[in-house]
Parts: C-alpha cells; structure tokens; sequence
C-alpha cells in the first residue's frame, strides 16, 4: 500500500515537544527535527514553528513531499481536519490543517498521535501485511486504534478506538475519564505510579527497594521506577506487575472476543520499560478470549517505538494521498 | 440499500426449531413457516426439512428469490459457508451452504444467526440509515454485531462481535466461556436465573414473592420470572434488575469508547422481558462513557423482534446478491 516513488512529512505533535519527520516510502524516518512545543505562548506559535520546521526539511529534499500528516494528542474533526480539543496543547477548535496548508501548500492530513500510531504499525511496523489488528499503546495512559477488514476504525464522530477506557472492574479504581474500573485506571502508567505509592506508604518495610531508588521521596515513584525495581526482582514491584497484566489480559480478552483480530500489538513506554507483560498478557488470552477467536491470534510487540507516530501520519499521507 | 424489486428467503436456524420466512424488499415477512429442528436425527434431516420449506414457500411465490439467507446459532466459515461449530444443533463442518445450494438452486448466503439479526437491525429496524451501531442482544446469553463506516465487522475469522464476553468484573462470577466476569455471566439470562436462585435460596424472605411463583421449585426461577417479579415491585427482583443494568452499562461504556457508534440497540429476550434496562442503561451510559464518544449516540430498542434472524438473513442476501 506505500507508494515507493513518494516520501512524506510525518508530524508528532505533542504537549512539550513536536518531532517533524522527512519519511520515505518503506516508513523509514530519513531525517527529524525535534522541536520545543511552546503550547503556552499560543496555538499560533506553536503553528510558526511546526511551520519552520517542515520548511527546512523541505529545502534539502530535492523532491516535493506527497503530503504533510500530523498526529495531535487531541480530539481531531475528521472532516475539516482542525483540532476539536487538546488538553496538553491547552487547544479548542484549531484550524490545524486549514492553518498548515495556506502557509505551506501541500496538502496536510490531521489525525489523533494514537491514531497515527496505529497507521504506522500497520504499514510499516509489527502490523505489515495483517487488515485486522489491534493497537494497545499503554503509556501514562491507554490508547489504541483497530484496523479492521483493511480499514482503520473510526468510528461516527471519530473517536473510536479509546481502549484504555474500557470497563474490566465495574467497580474499580477511579478513572481521569470519571468513569470507574477502565482498564487505563489499573494499567496506565499514572495507575501504576499511584498504585505503588499507596503500598509503598503503607508498607514501607515492602516499599524498601522502591523507596531507596526514589531517596524516600514517593512522589519520585513512577511506572519506570516500578519497571526498574520488578526488574531487580523487587516482590512489590513484581506483584504490581502482575495485576497490571491481569488487568491488560482481561481487557484484551475484551477486544479479541469484540474484533476478532489477527495480531495484538502492544506499544508505548510501560510495554517498552517492562517487554516481560507482552509474554503475560498472551498467556493471560489463552486462558480468557474465546479458543475461536484465539485460534488465529499473535500477540506481539510494538516496532516503531517512539517513531511511531511521525511514521504513522506520514503512512495515513501516502496511504490516503498518494498515487497509485 | 434494499432492493425494492426483489426478495429472498431467510431462515433462522435454531437449536430447537427454525422460521423460513419470505421477505420482501422492505424487510417485511410476507410469509413463514415455522418448523421443529429435529437435531438429534442428524445434519441430513435438519437440511431435508429445510429445504421442503423453501420449496413449499417457493411454490405459491410467482417469482424467484434473489437468494437464500441462512442465520445459524453458530460459527460459519465466512468462505464456504459452512457451520464449523454449533453446539445446539450438534454440528461439526457442516457444509450447509453447498447442500442447500445443490438441493435448491438459488444462491445461499450463510452467518451466524446474531450477526444476521445485526443486519436485520441495520437495514430494517432501529439502525436504519446509521453507519455506525452496536446491536447488543441480551438472551439467555449475550451476543451482538458491529456496524463500522457501513461495513457488518467480521474480524479476521469471522467470529468478531462475540459482545456477551468482554470483562466487566476482572475477578467477576465465572462464565460459560470459561474466563471470568464476562458481561453475560452478570447479565445473561442464565446468570440472571442463577443469581436469583442463589438470592432466593439464602434468603427466602427476602425471595418471598419469587419462591410463591414458581411454588417453591428454584429451578424453575428464570429471567422471565425475574422480569414479571420486578414488574410486581418485587424488591429482590427490583435490585436483581440494577445490578444487571449496571453490568449492561459497564459493558456499554467500554463498546461506546472503543467503536464510537451512533446508536446502540438493545435486543433479545431480557430486553424484551424488562425494557426498563433500556432507559437504565443509557443513564449509565452517561456517567460512564467518554463525553466525545457519548454526544452522537442514541440508544434504542430493537424492533425486529423475534424475526431479526429471518428478516437478518434475508437482509444480508438482498445486500450482498441484489442487483442494483
């Protein structure tokens, strides 16, 4: 589906930092700028940089790009393209594409990070090749995208594919979303950190090993702290693990039995700091998910890693705008 | 989408008995005969009996239908059209598209008979004209089907929508699956009945009225007794009912957040019984799914009934066969 001739503009537009990527036709990431996001001074700032950025990739291609994607952590209007809602942009209602496209004149696709992430696995990473497939990227918290029957799901106002806010514990822990129970409120990563402050203040004799890495400070406590210390073979970092790959098993049990993929991916920083919950969430499937819709399933691990999504909005470009 | 001028056969196909009905173009059952499945005489007698069905529906039609839709409580090889695995009837690959086709000599188009009531819904009852819904159906277990961008999802091996075995309860009562705290093990008819035979049992003042009506025979406690009892004001039946519908709209939310559908549609025999958990679910729809996910979305009754597998199936052939 890539098309070998062009290459594309691949952006990940985030909270504190933007990466601006030249990408070629294979998904490979020829040249990047990393940018401060200076979301405080203004959308309209943030827009000049991204603006300069793309510019001088521009000048030392040799060759026009097929297109410009970018992948904002935010709520994005598929239609128009502008950036609906992004909190850790402090932005409502963005003319993003509109924007990009009269002050650089290449057509620019908008999309969710997440979602671009998704495009990127399934063109170019752990997904090539397989048009049904789920992404579960579990960071500080959980997002996902599911490609079906060959299509990258939607959904009816362009939301689809929050998987971190899928309910395995009706009554459980609360959730940033309000909701209680998500699978983001017992495996995310902002979880996973509050759940080891809690047992490590009220068991410091357990909390030991985790309380000297953090010099006694349990604000210090994060996921990757947990990740470091389970993998010392800490017993309180272990057992944490474990729950959160129970949790992880019995939500993607939810979404084997839902979609019926052929592979799980699983991505983001709490996977990548701790590679060991890949291999438990697949055991965790054979005892949950269906046998039928286990039967034709692989789980297995993200490759783009933090590329993912300027090789991801650039896959959505030449998959969407390129030529044939 | 229909076809006005053309009609086809659709036959539901079920453990104990099965409906061939004839279906016009707008998705009414002009005509139906209702026949016992005689399972335990063989996979043969099951298809003779069907097919003389077909033939006297043909007899007195005046002009060929477009085809034949079969929808059969089991899973069906999306290729061949034949039953894999359907437990009530006994069935091990079954070739039932070839058979019915060489019997008859009309097109035969097979699939699961909740996923042909997924299609009767969309084309034909509450999902009309929407591209993206959910038909839940709540019977004695719990199924449903998926409509995303206008496309029924089948997942990679056919078997995508199996919506009663998303984890509601990560440590939750086992189910008939095998895993534990599927959304039917807490609001299937079966749960349903088991739980009130366990609440009755231990508390029988508490279980008074329930106990009266069945004259002391638990067993004889079922989802359809439940229903009647909380619609006499029955207390244990009352919270029976908000437990369910808490579990229903658990399930809800993580379908909500992960498809992003415009409407859900809620069917089968407890719906039915105690439409009252529609309303339920909705509220509980709106605490618990995402904002951005919950604004386009409607839920509603589903309106085929018990003819959502024959108007289903015979949807799904005028969709896929029709001429345009």
């Amino acid at each position: 589906m890539s098309k070998k001739e062009g290459w594309a503009i691949g952006i990940d537009l985030g909270g504190t930092k933007t990466v601006v990527g030249r990408v070629d036709g294979q998904g490979k990431v020829r040249r990047k700028l990393l940018i401060p996001t200076h979301a405080p001074k203004g959308p309209s700032s943030v827009k000049e940089a991204v603006v300069k950025a793309v510019l001088t990739l521009l000048e030392g291609a040799g060759s026009l790009p097929v297109g410009i994607g970018v992948g904002v952590a935010g709520q994005v209007d598929a239609e128009s393209g502008g950036v609906e809602f992004a909190p850790n942009l402090g932005w409502r209602d963005e003319p993003l594409r509109e924007d990009l496209e009269r002050a650089i004149g290449i057509p620019v696709v908008v999309t969710n990070d997440v979602r671009a992430a998704t495009w990127g696995e399934w063109l170019y990473g752990a997904g090539r090749g397989c048009n049904d497939l789920i992404c579960l990227f579990v960071g500080t918290g959980i997002g996902g995208g599911v490609v079906s029957g060959g299509r990258v799901l939607t959904g009816c106002s362009n939301t689809a594919g929050e998987l971190g806010h899928i309910t395995v514990e009706l009554n459980g822990p609360s959730c940033r979303c309000g909701n209680r129970g998500c699978l983001e409120a017992l495996a995310g990563g902002w979880a996973i950190a509050l759940q080891a402050r809690e047992w490590a203040t009220s068991d410091p004799e357990a909390g030991d090993l985790v309380l000297k890495m953090v010099e006694g400070q349990t604000e210090k406590i994060t996921a990757k702290v947990m990740a470091g210390a389970a993998k010392a073979g800490d017993p309180l970092a272990l057992s944490l693990f474990e729950r959160v790959a129970m949790a992880l098993a019995a939500g993607a049990a939810s979404l084997v039995n839902a979609f019926n993929p052929c592979r799980l991916i699983l991505g983001g920083g709490v996977i990548e700091g701790y590679p060991w919950l890949v291999k438990k969430v697949a055991e965790g499937l054979e005892d949950r998910a269906l046998p039928p819709a286990l039967a034709p399933l692989r789980v297995l691990r993200a490759r783009l890693h933090n590329h993912a999504a300027v090789v991801g909005s650039a896959a959505l470009v030449l998959h969407s705008l390129g030529k044939d």
